[in-house]
């Protein structure tokens, strides 16, 4: 794919380093890609960052048809650029944009669109410890139109944020609220899909268990309310004795990387994993016979969050002392090294770009 | 509420009254407002229509914080404008603002919005029978982040979009597909809202269905996948000997306006309604003995949509002879002629402006 490159004639000035807020400043480009029936995808491009013109009928303001995706650059020691998982991120958005009946991409262009862009903008990857640059490529529905239907025009697009360690006091477990009212997806639904709709459910579960002093909610199933599924934007792992317990993919939880790297480490460690579902009142269950160690949620933007307080119903349990898990903590060291090039890539995770 | 009117100097031609089509072709302006934190819903103005500029980051397109609604205006024989059910319309709205943690809009205000822009642009009410302007009030959620949370900032719009007569010659029947891989919304989730999540969710099966030669689907319930819920982005009633039933609103579906005037009409006409749950093989069975006499369909767009026949697992049944029913078209009927202002408003539906 040969990307036309039209560079900024006013850069931004960056911002400081070591007080970067996640998600609110970005670089000096983006990328963009026009899809039109017929025609395909095409017109690939990377422009100065500015503002979308868009009718106000456009479909993705009235149908939601959008999908997006978020992974991370890295800068090493050496000043070398890495992406993580790059290409299970494409696979990803394919994922999504097969049931959002989007056109899907060439996942070879994705990779190249967001590493021909993070080039172009790499004097923005932050070099502090922990931070990195979030990128997010992102699709919607174009036709400027007001009926349900897939739209016949779409833009693809790759904008970047740096971002700043996400604990800034060093990783500290928070406080979780399992939400029984509100249900986030259901199988059949958009659930394994990262798509608008899915975070827009979830805006009022997360704003009611904020007003209660919880950082985010546990969601269960959509159906019997009793299995555990996600936290949040991320996925939800106990430790039960020596063995990792973690929902599996079954069409209602995003299918997260960080899950996946997460399963690969512990089985490297010869830590057995068991994606088999499990009730929340097995999770309460395990805490009564103080077999539960660890409770953790991984996710791209915080890479592992310890949960250090679980409330149910009016029950709240406290997870290993309210502090971060051993377990926890190596596969947080063994992510992000992997991630900043202080570990060896052995599971062939890294894009050197 | 004071609205700003800026009239546009560069009118557009009109579309052929007789070839209009549905949600393409937009009127002359657009109404506006902004909410900010703090200040609340401010700066109500008419405008010129035209493009929104909008940063790529902006939170609609990634997270579709989004809610809309959908009604209608007409042009009575005497030259008046008539606005069908907007107090419903404005009241919905904010239902559906609430549960997508979208600040609400005061109602008196949303309707004096659609009537100043509606009179701004009543050139283009079409005249011919059967047609009317549809109005579509909608609200985005417009903070420049990347990050799952509320935003602070929205935008309100109003667009008019002059549309045909739904069925061109005359009403006919419909095909609809009986879903049961697909699910669109599941009591907890956001199925009574009127929000963008609900359309992206609910296109795959659309597309299937009509690759399968059917011109909608019958969504089924999320959790047992038997109960009949809603038709495509209609309610549905089944006349079974001289009764009517309908799915009851228990939160997976959108409690239509229409729904809600052919009930009233209905049961002001001594006919029996029964709102409450009932399977898709309570629906075969009733077919099978011969009770089943019309399946109609209600909403905004076709007002009322008689179903001709229904697929469910391979099995097809034809309904009244794929022709309208007797109470499909005096419902039909009768909205149509108060809408227009042919039959008298005894129910308080019209807000003549
Ligand atoms: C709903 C949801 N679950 C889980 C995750 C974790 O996925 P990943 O590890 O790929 O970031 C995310 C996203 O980031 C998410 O949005
Ligand atoms: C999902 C859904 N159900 C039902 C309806 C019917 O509602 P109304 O009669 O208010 O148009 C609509 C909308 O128009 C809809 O989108």
């Amino acid at each position: 794919m040969e990307i036309r490159i039209t560079r900024t004639r006013n850069p931004k000035k960056k911002p400081d380093e070591n007080s970067l807020v996640f998600g609110h400043d970005f670089t000096d480009h983006m990328f963009i890609m026009n899809y039109t029936q017929g025609e395909g995808w095409h017109d690939p491009r990377v422009e100065p960052y500015g503002p979308l013109q868009l009718d106000p009928s456009t479909m993705v303001f009235h149908y939601a048809q959008e999908t997006f995706e978020g992974l991370k650059a890295y800068k090493t020691d050496s000043g070398d650029i890495q992406l993580f998982r790059a290409k299970d991120n494409a696979a990803r958005l394919n994922q999504s944009n097969e049931r959002m009946c989007i056109p899907t991409l060439d996942e070879e262009d994705v990779i190249q669109a967001i590493a021909t862009l993070v080039k172009v903008d790499q004097d923005w990857i932050p070099k502090a410890e922990g931070t990195s640059l979030y990128i997010r490529p992102f699709v919607i529905a174009t036709d400027p139109f007001v009926g349900v239907k897939a739209s016949s025009t779409y833009l693809f697009m790759i904008i970047l944020s740096p971002v700043g360690a996400y604990y800034k006091e060093g990783i500290s477990p928070v406080k979780i609220y399992v939400e029984d009212k509100y249900v986030r997806a259901v199988p059949g639904g958009i659930g394994f899909a990262k798509t608008g709709g899915n975070y827009a459910a979830s805006l009022m579960a997360q704003v009611e268990a904020g007003k209660k002093g919880y950082s985010q909610v546990l969601w269960l199933d959509g159906i019997e309310r009793k299995y555990v599924e996600e936290v949040g934007t991320s996925n939800v792992f106990c430790r039960v004795g020596n063995k990792i317990y973690t929902p599996p993919l079954q069409g209602s939880i995003l299918s997260g990387i960080t899950r996946d790297s997460a399963i690969k480490l512990l089985r490297s460690w010869d830590i057995e994993v068991i994606e088999e579902r499990f009730t929340i009142e097995q999770l309460f269950e395990w805490h009564r016979k103080g077999e539960l160690q660890e409770v953790f949620a991984t996710g791209t933007a915080a890479v592992i969050s310890p949960i250090g307080a679980l409330s149910w119903q009016d029950n709240e349990i406290t997870i290993n002392n309210n502090e971060i898990g051993q377990l926890s903590q190596r596969l947080y060291n063994s992510i992000t090294k992997i991630q900043n090039g202080q570990l060896e890539d052995s599971f062939s995770w890294i894009t050197s770009i």
